[in-house]
């Protein structure tokens, strides 16, 4: 059977079996698998263990495997002699889901809406990840469903800490390299450029993240008898974090910009040639001005420039009405986005640095670290790109656009440096789909011709050789 | 009979009746007037009616009055022709008994206990304020029991709502206006220098409270897709929080100095005089160095000059473990204590110009007012000030330090502004009397001595005119 009748079998397959394909993604959507939350471990455990269960039916050699932290789902299934080897990348974890008095239907409860014509899968990982990661399971099922077999040897990987920083990957990537070094990993955790053009992100942002807690006296005091003696932690922490930018909007942390580069010239022009729009971008959150550096675009901040933001910060007295208190303590939690080759060792000591400098004597700071990680770049002439993103154009019938990412995935960044893999990432979030927000949603529109996409880059694949 | 006979005669009959005079204390702490408690209503009317059968048998005009709260003890005696009509407050309510279980005895079975050698009353209101106010009673009693008469005019007003917020008071002042102005009030709930050292307060700071919510974007972003471009709430609310104070540790809102005057040299002499560590002071709560104003003492600081504290700082991802996430909005509650004649009005439009002039055009800033009182300063030549002051050092065979305190007593803004009243606040508590805490006690040297203080500064105050 030539490629393209295998091709159009498993996609037919792929369309005949979506209700059954959504059922499985629904069930797996009511497992609360919050990562970060203790409370969560065993409904964590158990979304790894659906997985697993769901790989073995398909005939892959399937296996939960612990770590120190949350466990990861690895699983083999054999390709043809000479065809190149996969490893997908997924997570099953997913967001805590404050603050639930803004959803509209609970987060665990799953169920498809219908807004302006456009079907919506409405719970919590819905896309971040769990829609994501089944588009490649149910591609690999259409595959075995019609064909017998897949087009190429597929490891699929999925991780159960990646929202709350990956702690176990590190150690467990160094322990499993042998068994996951693939000849490239497909990692899908990404959005496409709208709702019409599927893309390829070739560029990721680093991360130095970390909590900062400043202490003071060592008790909450009151502030009429203390007020304008004792040193206030709130005080100190207000005067570090605003420090962190200048008036034009750029870090101020020593050394902060070194290894940052200008985008090459022919990729901005490409870039500026995209139907992006900055008042509709902002417009949409209720904003109307790029905040970030001055004077640059904001797909340039956000997918070519480095970040220092405040993502938390906590102090005194929060409950209702007001008390007349000087804390003991205050913290905020903070994380850089970096890009080119930053150093997020040297950036989170430059931050100590900088906190150092403005640390009253008698006041102590502590940083915990929560996630580091570099920036990423793929390639721009590796043939696996090529071809995915030929596959992608074929399915949705629109030049698949080459964009960069804010965010970071870096699991990326570890598959390059400790197992030395390129990664595709192809992904089919929407901007809307509120990741990490209440009213969490994924379009069926992407979960279907997400999967349709995957039977197509697994058979493009097929055929790169080296 | 010469005053220092008579004042004799009375201090001899306080020294004979001191038994007598702590059956009565006792019989008022037995009663569980806890005012916030509505459980307790009965008890909390049952002191104030203790109190007016007290003064009626002492040959005061007494009667309890109505509130839409608790009662208001009023009580009236004639002096003679010429003397000066003062106003004594004190409160007969007390606070509530949490945590009882710290409690080594019952809260309300008063008892007298030695420690290194001082006798001390153990109760709930001992000190705050029953103690206090049946000091002046007894100096009353000491008065009509030698003299038949009292040296002064002399209303008697107590509160029952003092430690519930004194819901009551401002409606009930405006009413009774003729019936309580006098001269001057007398008010017994603050504190001696220390043990050996008596004190007026003179000085009490003000307060401007409130609370700022920024608004940046519509909903929590995922700080990968938007950092660098969306405004960050909490960037904008250290921002705003940060330029409160200038490197010298002035509050930078603009005129917020208008209305703060220099202490009186003698003043400031006296208050460098006074037995004072700031290293013990700070060295207490874990701290070294002042933090506020630069060049200005501990007392300064505390007593005599303005602050901005933020008291609490919410926003974004304050949980366990780590959120990329840029939150829409948040928030910080923030106290100004006021001295001299600033404007507390003034200074919260002063705040809202600051927050504006920081505030990026797409973001929002709300202000929630909490709490608005200016200061008090007693004039520093009042003749009562000095007459009382006088009165106190011959009792105690010590100079009577004239002090600041950091904190709010309403009620001495309520007598100013509704009666147009100064109060001279003199009491006999210690910072060791654990009011509002469980094992409150009051020494028995504060009772004793200050009833003959009393006896004392009725004596000095008749003298004094206008």
């Amino acid at each position: 059977m030539p490629n393209s009748a295998a091709v159009d079998a498993a996609l037919n397959a792929a369309d005949a079996n979506i209700e059954t394909s959504l059922e499985r993604l629904f069930d797996l959507l009511r497992i609360k698998s919050i990562s970060t939350d203790p409370a969560f471990n065993a409904e964590t455990r158990k979304a790894g263990e659906v997985l697993v269960e769901q790989l073995a039916a398909l005939g892959f050699d399937s296996s939960l495997r612990d770590t120190p932290g949350h466990p990861m789902v690895v699983a083999h299934h054999e390709g043809p002699e000479g065809a190149p080897h996969v490893l997908f990348y997924g997570h099953y974890d997913v967001q805590p889901v404050d603050p639930i008095e803004l959803w509209d239907t609970p987060p665990f409860e799953p169920h498809i809406a219908e807004v302006n014509g456009a079907k919506r899968v409405y719970a919590r990982g819905s896309s971040d990840d769990k829609g994501q990661l089944l588009t490649f399971i149910e591609a690999c099922r259409a595959w075995k469903d019609t064909a017998g077999s897949l087009p190429c040897r597929v490891t699929v990987f999925l991780e159960g800490e990646e929202e709350s920083g990956s702690p176990s990957l590190y150690d467990f990537l160094e322990e499993a390299k042998d068994e996951l070094k693939a000849d490239i990993a497909l990692v899908c955790d990404t959005s496409m450029w709208n709702a019409d053009t599927p893309a390829i992100t070739t560029t990721l942002r680093g991360m130095a993240a970390g909590e900062i807690t400043i202490q003071a006296a060592s008790r909450d005091l009151h502030s009429g008898h203390y007020g304008g003696a004792a040193a206030n932690p709130i005080h100190v922490l207000t005067k570090i974090m605003a420090d962190l930018h200048a008036e034009d909007g750029s870090v101020t942390l020593e050394g902060f910009y070194d290894g940052v580069e200008e985008v090459p010239e022919d990729v901005k022009r490409s870039w500026e040639a995209l139907d992006f729009s900055t008042a509709e971008f902002l417009g949409e959150i209720g904003l109307s001005m790029p905040a970030g550096e001055a004077n640059r675009s904001v797909l340039e901040q956000t997918w070519s420039r480095p970040t220092a933001e405040i993502n938390g910060i906590d102090g005194g007295y929060t409950g209702d009405g007001f008390k007349t208190v000087i804390a003991a303590k205050a913290s905020a939690k903070f994380s850089c986005r970096l890009v080119g080759t930053q150093d997020p060792q040297k950036v989170m000591a430059a931050m100590r640095k900088h906190i150092d400098e403005r640390l009253p004597e008698d006041c102590t700071a502590e940083i915990a670290e929560y996630g580091m990680g570099p920036a990423t770049q793929l390639p721009w002439d590796m043939p696996h790109l090529t071809a995915a993103r030929q596959a992608l154009t074929e399915e949705w019938g629109t030049e698949t656009a080459l964009i960069g990412s804010g965010g970071s995935i870096p699991v990326v960044g570890n598959f390059k440096r400790q197992l030395g893999m390129n990664s595709l990432l192809v992904g089919f979030a929407l901007d809307s789909d509120a990741i990490h927000s209440p009213n969490e949603k994924y379009e069926l529109k992407s979960y279907h011709k997400g999967i349709r996409s995957w039977v197509r880059i697994l058979d493009a694949l097929a055929d790169v050789t080296g």
